[in-house]
């Protein structure tokens, strides 16, 4: 399936150029602890999209940035009228995340591109390299919002008016980080393109503890959020009894052991997880007046995912009183299944690169996952070690970086064709 | 026991004035629901303390701070080599606080000197208003700073490096106010006093529900504070199997919960409160690796709040696994009992006004709790609406708020002589 002129590409993936530049990447909002915090339209998310807009400018790509933020690199096609293969992933981490969640998938269709022109491949379809942004969502919930708004899964409008903790909307973000970008040509949203395929680390232990380079990933499992708000009063800690108390936090903590109780799987496939619990005024001598906590709850399976999280409100209803409760759903993805040529052409770049593969599914959500939505979409995994991420100490093998790279390469040379 | 000069003196406190000055206060650090949030040695503080002084200079009082930062009006006496009468109470609230806690007292104790001036009462003893400063807690845990350091039971350089959430210093918030109040003498620390007397708002429903006007405070229900820390591992909320997890929020919320059934008292009589609790890095699709949480215990009973308190550590130890958990008790302060003469000096007061009284037991900790240490010590409550307090709801009738007054001018000529 692959021909032979896609798969001389990835000899000329460089294994030292890749990893220096994620190192170099990994400099651009650094922690104390050796991982990174680069949250979305920060001064270090404008800091990483310099950085890449120098690389691939010096390459000869074309560089543009559409309204939400997104950043695009193009690589001329032979015939510009075709739609673009396009390739990337995000390049925000969480607030302790690692060097490799998102980057390296903007780094291996970096490096990817490089290898190409390195090999003298001329691609018929221009190769579009986008590094998508706000992923995470971590500053700006919900998550994905660069890759739903380009496709059409969230209106722009609405994107721009999300603010982070500290009240800035992205809107306004985007407005404080422009003087540094403002070098960079503006594009509309939403281009067409021929299809997309992404690199990313596991995130999970599968591949490491099989001993395998390379994840044919099949699909994302679903993933319903939601905020879930506990309204009380607020007391004097000594003198307030408790019969006449509405202590906010012994409902949402009551809520939350519920909630992870009747979740609880011997099999442990559900995901079930409370990241965020704000307490207010959250002060020691002062009975908690409100509560406001995220609920993250994923499962392979549409109908099982359907089935638990509509116990997610009554559980929370039930546990209010005396307080009162109040339950958004913020997002629903069901769970999906990548396009099955797209799945055949990256099993048969690692087959032709001797690279040990499997198929796997992918636990966490990704920006593949909303370009499923708009073309046939592919993902490829590289190992995670232990499995470990959204964490400082998260690492991936250089010698897999490279791989994944490599195969990406073959796979793009295949799918924007010479 | 009151002596006819001193029974005059009420006469002389100005209901218009008292009323008018607390409304005037209410104004630095007012928030939108009609509460105060004014921290200490917050700006707002700090122009408390400027028109504090204005006003007690007006008196020809003479102002002073302390090294912690007490705010110190005196009324000369006729024999300045006799030690002052103390009386005061504090200007610092809880972020969504109200009107009346703490301020009151000082406002009240300004009255009382004014209409002992008014009548034309020359004290033989000096009297000293005191503003204590960090009453609350709120911005530098614990609570009791000021009282604290004057009364030896904490010492000033232990108190000057406690932190705020955001990490500015006690002595580094005092510089940084030190230019609005430079115009204020300094004075030492902890001069002795001849007794201390301080009136206050209930922060709980009995004085109301009684009818009653005047409560003679008998003691403070003992406290322990704590601050558990729960360590676990950050991970990825979608990719990271439950049992390979070590999710701090759901340790946290397991010991919270179980604190709260094992706590639980029939009577009611037993306070235990979760008022602060911090996640990290608190985000949606992050599993928890830290959660920092505040533990406010409290009973009258000597011997069952070592009980009870004992638990909190076992508790807490059962419920940590597989995260770890540290426990620090911040803070200890026995039940204690108010001097006898002090009581009946009040509760004789309150009689000869003919303003229906009774004893309580104050349930709230007090800066008179510190200065019991160190001298005769009394206090008076009013009625607090509802018992509604560490609430921006706060509120005592304004005739109550001149009833205390009156009392405490009483109280006051009678301890200070003539």
């Amino acid at each position: 399936m692959i021909n032979t002129v896609s798969t001389s590409v990835s000899d000329h993936v460089s294994h030292q150029r890749l990893n220096d530049r994620i190192t170099e990447m990994a400099c651009l909002g650094a922690t104390a602890q050796g991982g990174v915090n680069r949250q979305a339209l920060s001064a270090e998310d404008a800091q990483a999209q310099i950085l890449l807009t120098r690389w691939s400018t010096a390459l000869g790509m074309m560089v543009s940035r559409d309204p939400i933020g997104n950043l695009f690199l193009r690589l001329e096609g032979a015939d510009p009228s075709l739609s673009p293969v396009m390739t990337g992933s995000h390049m925000d981490t969480q607030p302790t995340g690692g060097r490799y969640d998102g980057i390296y998938g903007v780094m291996a269709s970096l490096e990817a591109v490089q290898a190409l022109q390195d090999a003298g491949f001329k691609p018929k379809r221009a190769i579009e390299v986008v590094a998508w942004v706000n992923e995470e969502g971590s500053r700006f919930a919900p998550s994905l919002m660069g890759s739903g708004v380009h496709a059409g899964a969230r209106s722009l409008t609405e994107a721009l008016a999300l603010r982070d903790t500290a009240g800035v909307s992205v809107q306004e973000a985007l407005q404080q980080i422009e003087p540094l970008l403002a070098h960079i040509p503006k594009r509309s949203l939403s281009s067409p393109a021929h299809c997309y395929v992404e690199a990313h680390i596991e995130q999970g232990p599968i591949l490491e503890r099989e001993g395998l380079s390379i994840g044919v990933v099949t699909g994302i499992q679903g993933k319903h959020t939601y905020r879930v708000t506990v309204i009380g009063d607020a007391a004097h800690a000594g003198t307030a009894p408790h019969r006449e108390r509405k202590d906010a936090l012994l409902a949402a903590t009551a809520m939350v052991q519920s909630l992870s109780r009747t979740f609880f799987d011997e099999q442990d496939i559900t995901r079930f997880t409370v990241g965020r619990f704000s307490v207010a005024p959250n002060a020691p001598s002062v009975v908690p007046n409100e509560v406001v906590f995220s609920i993250d709850l994923r499962h392979p399976n549409a109908e099982k995912l359907e089935q638990l999280s509509n116990q997610v409100s009554i559980l929370c209803q039930d546990l209010a009183a005396p307080c009162s409760v109040h339950i958004e759903r913020l997002y629903t993805s069901a769970p999906i299944e990548f396009s099955e040529p797209m799945q055949k052409i990256i099993a048969a770049a690692a087959l032709q690169l001797n690279l040990p593969q499997r198929p796997i599914l992918s636990a966490a959500g990704h920006d593949a996952g909303l370009m499923h939505r708009v073309c046939p979409t592919g993902m490829l995994f590289i190992p995670s070690i232990g499995g470990v991420t959204h964490n400082e100490a998260e690492f991936s093998r250089p010698e897999d970086l490279t791989s994944g790279a490599r195969v990406l390469a073959n796979v793009l040379a295949h799918l924007a064709g010479h």
